[in-house]
């Protein structure tokens, strides 16, 4: 059998030639240690041109897939590594590698200032809320507090998101709701039950930082469509469905990461008709819904839940240390769905479930989010101020949400300007981490709840002159 | 290229072409709707038989990815549908299927008697320790509730975790522990570490029959090897590692699952130098520690965590719905291991860690375990008396933990017998459910904890006289 596939695939000649290596090096047809094909063999067995078998050769080489001895040709590395995440994509600079953001925000010192991170100040949570809810559970007798949650998970909450989600439009039984640990675990499901291995996957260019490290762990091919401040670049979306068939498109709607942009009704409509037109499914993470004041629109509520699935999760709002996601999807997916979750995980944690049904139900939730809304506008306009003064500018003036995504003045290259404030235990966060394509070097994310300290801007004047001095 | 790849290779040509053509349509070269080579150029094409060929074809019809149009050919299937785990291994009746069990246990009618589950009755458990502790972490000012735990989790319970393991001779300091939300996502997250698809992993024959479903959804190859009391068959150790070169061995040591035995010193010596010899990967999955009076034999002891990753959790002794799990390993893993977790997961749950910590240094745990174990011990007793005077041989008897692993009488087969009396609401578990090979079809596993009530042996004993006259 030939490697060249159909005319018009759109996986280049040197990717085959390094699929088909990986796949015979999987299946041990090619064990550690042994000769891979010479590069004339190879190209005699394929009808590839020498120049790109040497080509997909080199990079397997790069990768530590192989190893080229001089004079003796290529062999497959001895002991092979475990699965290193960044080697599933390209090479990047650590300063802009997606995990980068991720471990920076978690493990920098307790004191540092975190204007680059995705969540909220700890003293910006219900945390009095919280430590009530978990006190009435440690009280009530009728808690389900070491057993094993059923295989959706908590019903009284599966009811809550319901209604829930019915206030956004978008209509779901109970039993269409599965509970996950997570909204990042939700969206780990999805892939698993939707995606093959070298499956193609659509996401907004920039958009948030974790979908390519999550799909990277998938093995699928991932590309970004240019997103614009009412939602993805419809030209491109309908030219990157016709070319590159895509069969997931992963999104936010309602305020989305990291711009701060809202879907507009008429772009969701086209987005929807478009994946109708090419068989694109698509997950809506509406992990930001209760930022919103008044509900955008979603794909969900447009679509019905028939190629749109949603998911969300309560981390950003409510606690992020019991945790607890959801998926809504459609009703004849819920079996396959819930078999893989008991697969890899056995089911969610209940407690963290029952937390979340408690803080729904008593009205804390509700008014905690009120003032939250408030608080955070106002961080929003002083944000904007402040970053106006320092010559930055803001791409789009998000509704709601944490999140001002700011173009740096004077060409100046966001990576070392992160890179300068770091040192000084400022986090923030450099737009080419969000970026699929790397055209987001001059942008930066900030979470306007992170950014209400003098030293923030202070850092980040003298970082960006530090960084203007070094091009 | 040649789909017939070196002399040896275990995969049969069946399954080549099942794969060949799994790639093509993943990889979107051959389309939904598409027409596949005909029997006879694909069999010109491979130099593969066409009654192969056709037999391959035939079974992706049979798992829907190809339709067949009489007089037409092959054809790829309309709509792709998601992966559904039951067609990624073989198709098994419901009734031994490894997820039945799982969804029998949770599913059924609180009333319903459960002989056959996996864990404790929710009043064997420390309710009441647990309930102190949660009120404990909602009255302490300084608890974290609403933040992401850092990347590895809770120092305080790492640092536990590696004094617990030094009790079983597994030396591994809190940098090399990382915790979970459970020990099933533990065993996925190495999967994911360690495995690619088409990769061989090897089981116990029978072993925990979850196992089986969380290596599915991974796409591996799954091979048994035959469990004696004392540790794996030898010598269908040795041959399996030459004939399948496994890269990964998936076990448990000190209380194994289902059989209830206990690794022998010797035998834990020779598997650890033939994985040595053959390159293979051991996770030792420790989950039933806490249920041993006397430390037994731990691989991860023996080779001094290089080649053997222990996991665990504390899912089966103190609560299933405040999740902790945790993965100790080698040093030079951690990194890459603890990038995939925050990629598919964003962290553990901190709440449900704090709360693991607290029951660990308080002495409740410790004396929670004694009268476990001794309430085991007369349960063990009173099970395998019972048994015995229904005609049922146990296997082995079990030095520590829950199962009990019993041959039924006269040839019978433990499906229909579960399958009758789970008409009268109570769940056995057959044993087919526990097997790679389904050679385990005369037993049932018990869980001396479920098995007090003397309806279970009512029950059995009817299903068991019912099953006889219907065989």
């Amino acid at each position: 059998m030939k490697l060249n596939g159909q005319p018009g695939m759109a996986i280049t000649r040197v990717e085959q030639v390094m699929e088909a290596l990986r796949q015979r090096i999987a299946a041990r047809s090619l064990a550690a240690g042994a000769r891979v094909p010479s590069i004339r063999t190879m190209s005699e067995q394929t009808g590839i041109s020498k120049s790109t078998v040497v080509d997909a050769y080199e990079r397997l080489v790069a990768e530590g897939v192989l190893v080229s001895r001089r004079g003796a040709g290529f062999f497959v590395a001895g002991h092979a590594p475990p699965l290193a995440l960044a080697a599933l994509g390209p090479q990047l600079d650590r300063e802009i590698d997606p995990l980068w953001l991720t471990r920076q925000s978690l493990e920098t010192e307790a004191d540092a200032l975190r204007p680059g991170c995705g969540w909220l100040p700890a003293a910006w949570l219900p945390q009095d809320a919280v430590r009530r809810a978990l006190r009435a559970i440690a009280r009530d007798p009728r808690a389900q507090l070491t057993d094993y949650a059923s295989p959706l998970g908590l019903p009284a909450l599966r009811q809550q998101l319901a209604w829930r989600l019915a206030q956004h439009g978008v209509e779901a039984a109970p039993g269409q709701i599965v509970l996950t640990d997570s909204g990042t675990q939700a969206l780990d499901l999805l892939c698993r039950l939707l995606l093959e291995p070298g499956d193609t996957v659509l996401v907004d260019d920039p958009c948030y930082f974790n979908f390519q490290a999550l799909l990277r762990a998938h093995r699928v091919r991932v590309i970004g469509v240019p997103y614009t401040p009412t939602g993805p670049d419809l030209a491109a979306f309908e030219k990157t469905l016709a070319e590159a068939r895509p069969r997931l498109y992963v999104t936010n709607s309602a305020v989305h990461n990291p711009t701060g942009a809202t879907l507009a009704p008429a772009v969701a409509h086209r987005v929807l008709k478009l994946a109708e037109a090419h068989d694109l499914l698509i997950v809506e993470d509406d992990i930001f819904a209760d930022f919103e004041s008044e509900s955008a629109p979603r794909l969900a509520a447009f679509d019905g839940l028939a190629r749109v699935i949603t998911i969300g999760s309560f981390s950003k709002t409510m606690s992020a240390a019991a945790r607890c996601g959801f998926i809504a999807a459609r009703a004849d997916w819920i079996e396959a769905l819930v078999d893989l979750k008991l697969a890899v995980s056995f089911g969610n944690g209940e407690v963290a479930a029952d937390l979340v049904q408690r803080l729904l139900v008593d009205g804390t939730y509700r008014r905690y989010l009120d003032g939250l809304r408030a608080r955070l506008a106002d961080a929003m306009g002083e944000t904007l101020h402040r970053l106006d003064a320092l010559g930055l500018r803001a791409w789009t003036r998000p509704q709601a949400g944490l999140f001002v995504w700011a173009a740096l003045p004077g060409g100046l290259d966001a990576a070392p300007v992160a890179r300068e404030a770091l040192g000084e235990g400022v986090v923030f966060a450099p737009g080419n981490v969000f970026s699929v394509s790397h055209s987001a070097g001059a942008f930066l994310r900030f979470n306007v709840s992170q950014c209400n300290r003098p030293k923030v801007y202070e850092t980040l004047e003298c970082a960006m002159s530090r960084a203007a001095q070094l091009a």
